[in-house]
């Protein structure tokens, strides 16, 4: 594995491996990994000649009262994950190489944003269309490959992949969870030993609204009723939302039908899970 | 020559060149074509194995008031045009392709546009610049050319590769005039006969400017007046604005040195010409 952290040595060795007709495969995260993005690193490694990893805490994304500079890193850690799991480039880039100066230009999204996360971080989604727009013309990756832990990062990036044309495939794949089902994220860490026994209700309660939905239960404003019963009955955090959408557009709908997505987010003491799951409804 | 409507036959066919390692020369435009824009298409075709011409009049540059409906459109003589030039690909989509649904997400250009033409034209060239980040994924062109006659669209192209890492080589082509200096513009046409007669005191009252700077004149104002009163002198045209800034910086400057344009606009009764120098000072 090599370590790569100027934006031009990077572009040269993707041109070289580009016109070896090398299939690559793209895995950009923020570091402090995790099963999740092993997972993710595994998929690429299955379906690419070469894959690369970019880990870049991206100030862009993050909002004044957030925690950019309390966010985990450790890139020693990092890369040895990395190798583990098969990685031919890694790409480390200090903030001043990716923002150099202020930018000319940025990606501004306009549809999928006002609604679940990106409703309560105005200007979130902007920061990650912006660097991933950067990371894909620098990595020129084949396939690129997102968690659908951030589901809504996931229609993000299918807008920004179809409106701009890039020449990238999106890989989706399924969150990665513990045994107890809670999804595994670097945020994690912050639970204290009493919230870590509550955060699996996240996921118990959306199980328990996908079967009620697979009984019958057609009404959103009742799945999201149940959903919030149970969060309140089995956590102490604070409910920040729980939302129920046309998936991938991320439009409400009066009666469920088609594919969907049940969102929720609910804050605990140092700590903001979020948690989902899209499946068909049969009409 | 090869002309392509759609948006994947045109991928699929730039990817087939790129993997034969064919150099891509690029020449987006609106189509109506003129001498200003052969030359460019000479430009690409000295330098590349392929040369693309886009032919798209573009919605999203126009503001709500503008020409769009009436910018002048012939594509029958453009692809004879094209042909003539060497065009190998004349990519032509219809409007419903580029934008067959509203955007998820756009390109916002936020330094370099509150000056010139971008002061009187708000979201231009964020429209300029959504559109080709578009083109450029679907044509991946080696380089891309811009005629300097539109020097502020060309800082905004340098600020959109720069800042997004588009592996793309800018070239910037020097205006193409008439015999008698009249830049040439498809909007020349709107001329009337007096008009197209005094039209030419533009492109002088640049040069007598630059003499002067050429003679030690360095106070901006000084030269903004030199030049407004030759227009009101020998044109009954309206000034929009004459300006003087560092290039491609496009920031004012107290006295001058260093690269600069000067730059001026000149509404007439159907047309509104632009026209601009850039050049060295010596301090």
């Amino acid at each position: 594995m090599i370590v790569v952290t100027t934006i031009k040595e990077m572009q040269q060795k993707m041109i070289e491996y580009r016109k070896q007709g090398k299939t690559i495969g793209f895995v950009p995260t923020m570091g402090y990994l995790h099963e999740g993005h092993v997972t993710l690193l595994k998929e690429a490694r299955k379906e690419n000649d070469i894959v690369v990893l970019s880990v870049f805490v991206n100030p862009l994304q993050f909002g004044p009262n957030e925690d950019f500079d309390r966010y985990p890193r450790d890139i020693v850690r990092d890369e040895q994950i990395a190798k583990d799991a098969g990685v031919d480039v890694l790409f480390y880039p200090a903030v001043a190489e990716m923002y150099p100066r202020p930018l000319s230009v940025q990606v501004v999204v306009k549809e999928r944003v006002d609604v679940l996360c990106g409703k309560s971080r105005p200007g979130h989604f902007d920061g990650v269309a912006t660097v991933l727009t950067k990371l894909f013309h620098i990595v020129m990756p084949t396939r690129a490959y997102f968690g659908m832990k951030d589901a809504q990062q996931v229609a993000v990036v299918d807008g920004l992949i179809r409106d701009f044309h890039f020449p990238i495939e999106l890989v989706a794949v399924p969150t990665v969870r513990e045994a107890d089902g809670l999804a595994k994220s670097s945020r994690n860490v912050y639970l204290s030993e009493e919230e870590r026994k509550e955060a699996p209700a996240l996921y118990a309660a959306l199980k328990k609204a996908k079967a009620a939905i697979e009984n019958g239960l057609r009404d959103p404003r009742a799945v999201r009723a149940l959903i919030e019963d149970h969060l309140k009955t089995y956590t102490h955090g604070v409910i920040d939302y729980v939302e129920v959408y046309s998936y991938p557009e991320l439009k409400p709908l009066d009666t469920l039908a088609g594919k969907i997505i049940i969102a929720i987010a609910v804050r605990f003491t140092k700590a903001r899970l979020i948690d989902n799951i899209t499946f068909d409804v049969e009409s």
